[in-house]
């Protein structure tokens, strides 16, 4: 069962990890093919040199992976990290993060998704780049 | 310039990122070729079935490969994370998660790190396990 | 200095890696900002189930990601693979395999690049996916 | 059902993948924790500089893997690679190479192993570190 409510899919999200909510986590968008989301920046994900910390982009990306499995296979689904593998590209500006995440491939048992990440506003270029698989429940 | 102090070890990152200290993570031993860190377990970390969520697991990866490229190139190093790839292995139980984390190399350039994280008081088996690479400044 | 003659890119892979020749490597097309090869198939990659095996597949997104490198920085470069992340997402058809390779990133020390894999003449939907990061020559 | 003869477990594995053979891997000792394995150095390995090509050690890593799976689940199982992801730490001489794999963990679904790579005579550093999962059939 198809989800396409964003907020519906975020408040899922924030009761399977509470700590979503606290680090600012957002669905912004749900399409077919694609879940838009975001990290709303706060002075505490700071690292040395004004930008968010690595921590909080991973979060992004693992939540942004499961909001795109939600959407698709619906609430019942209690699909598990299976692995999840993400290269830093630059260090992201002092703002909000914006991600964009696809499914390469909804299996029986695995889904895999690949998530972009930028900086609200920065220079257009991505800040992180994510890839994952999720244990499917039978 | 190595570091042998624990505490002096988990300054720094809790400087560096000061959302380490917030989610209760610990450098408790250091070894020529290992550390020991650790996570406090608290409530909100949970997520549905009573387990430390990813985020958590990740992070405390990611702190604990800083920690040891710290130990072992001293507080002048700004090591800037590169990648990291991370598999879930099981459910850790709610309880403090352990890691032990080696260099698996220290280049100029490059510096490469395995860690392997169980549940305190848990099975003995991995909970997850993970690789990375950190950039070095020149 | 910029390659775009497919040509000349698969002859330096083939001076650089003797065995990508053997499994049938091709260059295809450059554009700007994408780089299309290809492995022809043949019998010996199968895999029981008449699939052609990891290591080609492996190969081919580790070639492809070098061509890219070359078409942007040129023959002067020697690239050498840091880290290599694939998820094998179905079993490919008994044909030859299709890959896009795009750049993540190219800074002044390392390269970032991902590529989708598709068969030939197949169902449209990926067989693999990777990312890698490349060490780039001072 | 648990193999523990080396050679039966090398040649169900050149009967899966037949290119195996052909670089010249070798499963040389089975032990319940770990499985030793080898690619006999051929100069067509080669890239410039002397040393064994990427692909090389990819391939290896992953025949290894499937080793350790075969040798604690029996030649029943039919494994098939999900995620591979691997780290080239330094350029191999032009020799032998050596691995040594550990399962991380054997579930119902999934299997997740290690792979430490040195040169025969070499340094005595690692060479290359893979970690993988593997799906098992129901």
């Amino acid at each position: 069962m198809k989800l396409r409510d964003p907020l519906a899919i975020q408040n899922l999200i924030y009761k399977g990890v509470p700590m979503a909510q606290s680090f600012g986590f957002q669905v912004n968008e749900v399409h077919d093919d694609r879940v838009l989301t975001r990290v709303v920046y706060r002075e505490e994900m700071q690292r040395p040199g004004g930008t968010v910390s690595g921590p909080v982009i991973m979060s992004l990306a693992d939540a942004s992976m499961y909001a795109i499995i939600l959407a698709t296979l619906g609430p019942e689904e209690m699909a598990v990290t299976s692995n999840l593998n993400i290269n830093f590209l630059q260090r992201p500006a002092p703002a909000d993060l914006l991600a964009e995440t696809r499914l390469l491939k909804i299996g029986r048992r695995l889904a895999f998704c690949e998530v972009t990440m930028l900086s609200e506003g920065g220079n257009g270029r991505p800040v992180a780049h994510a890839t994952g698989s999720y244990a499917l429940p039978g």
